[in-house]
């Protein structure tokens, strides 16, 4: 397995998750922490505006403010890393979006783990419940929307833990976490019909 | 008020909601009904992949496969309804997704309700929560990923319930309502930085 050379992070715990079950993860529309790295230093950020746009290659699209530093590192390398947090990382996905990796090392101020990726540079964070990596595939709307669509081209999921307590922000520093679970058949597609 | 010539649907009970909060209904990732119109004749499909693409005016962008009927009708017309369903909808909402408009009347075999929209033909859905009119703004991606982006010119909600227990896909039938609520200081916005 490739070990980009500018990494200087450790190795992930976490083990590989199928690509075609990646949906299950973002679909719900958790807050995620997205890595980017330049020169070997990292940065992350947290995000809510993302969706699903294709099952498999899992395809995800998302809106990153060109106000935020993680856009221009994103733009440059065209790759990334989608982390999905779980409820005991709220107060650092909120301290990571109130500082900017321009002047703040937020892995180390706020004490989170970088490891190393398989495909791309930057790195999986290890306190999260699933780590994306993914590359940019589609710059059409960036000029106008700041809308990226990424392939995932790797995905790892933490062992154990099988319902992660996802956070889901709904506004102004509210989030919720998931509660009661509904099971209904459906089809095994998750985007309905029709 | 304009009521669109074609409607025969009944008036809405819900108040008008603030553009500049919508995000904060659609952020959280929950299932949403999509309500579509052609020649008077309503239909209605559930969706999870959408996401923000901008505050205000509100942006929506969604994915809608062209296997399903919504697609050519919303292609067709440029307009549409997102309804957010509450938990007592659940079966309603997968019984939605697995029928096609093309053969079934889903809001009468169903037992839903179209109400007027103001703006666009496509009706809201009385038992939902809220119901965002919206209209299609661009299409660049609509071929190549069946990705639409939506405005929002209208947005609705029931009155009453503060905290409304939207539904949230994982997947392969199994569906989330939300718990715990956490509040922490964050900035007005909710795309986070940086």
């Amino acid at each position: 397995m490739r070990r980009p050379e500018r990494q200087n992070f450790s190795m992930t715990r976490k083990r590989e998750f199928p690509l075609a079950q990646v949906y299950g993860l973002l679909e719900p529309g958790p807050v995620v922490l997205v890595t980017t790295a330049r020169a070997g230093r990292p940065n992350v950020m947290p995000m809510s505006w993302h969706t699903m746009m294709e099952f498999v290659p899992p395809l995800v699209g998302c809106v990153i403010s060109n106000l935020n530093y993680t856009f221009e590192t994103l733009r440059t390398t065209g790759e990334c890393v989608i982390n999905v947090p779980t409820a005991e990382l709220t107060k650092k996905v909120v301290a990571c979006g109130n500082t900017s990796g321009r002047s703040v090392d937020k892995f180390k101020t706020f004490g989170l783990t970088p490891t190393a990726a398989s495909v791309v540079n930057a790195p999986l964070i290890a306190e999260c419940h699933a780590s994306l990596e993914c590359k940019v595939v589609d710059r059409t709307l960036v000029n106008q929307y700041n809308f990226f669509v990424l392939e995932v081209v790797k995905a790892w999921i933490a062992p154990g833990r099988k319902r992660p307590r996802t956070i889901h922000h709904q506004g102004e520093g509210v989030f919720v976490i998931p509660g009661r679970t509904i099971k209904l058949p459906s089809p095994k597609t998750s985007l309905l019909a029709s």
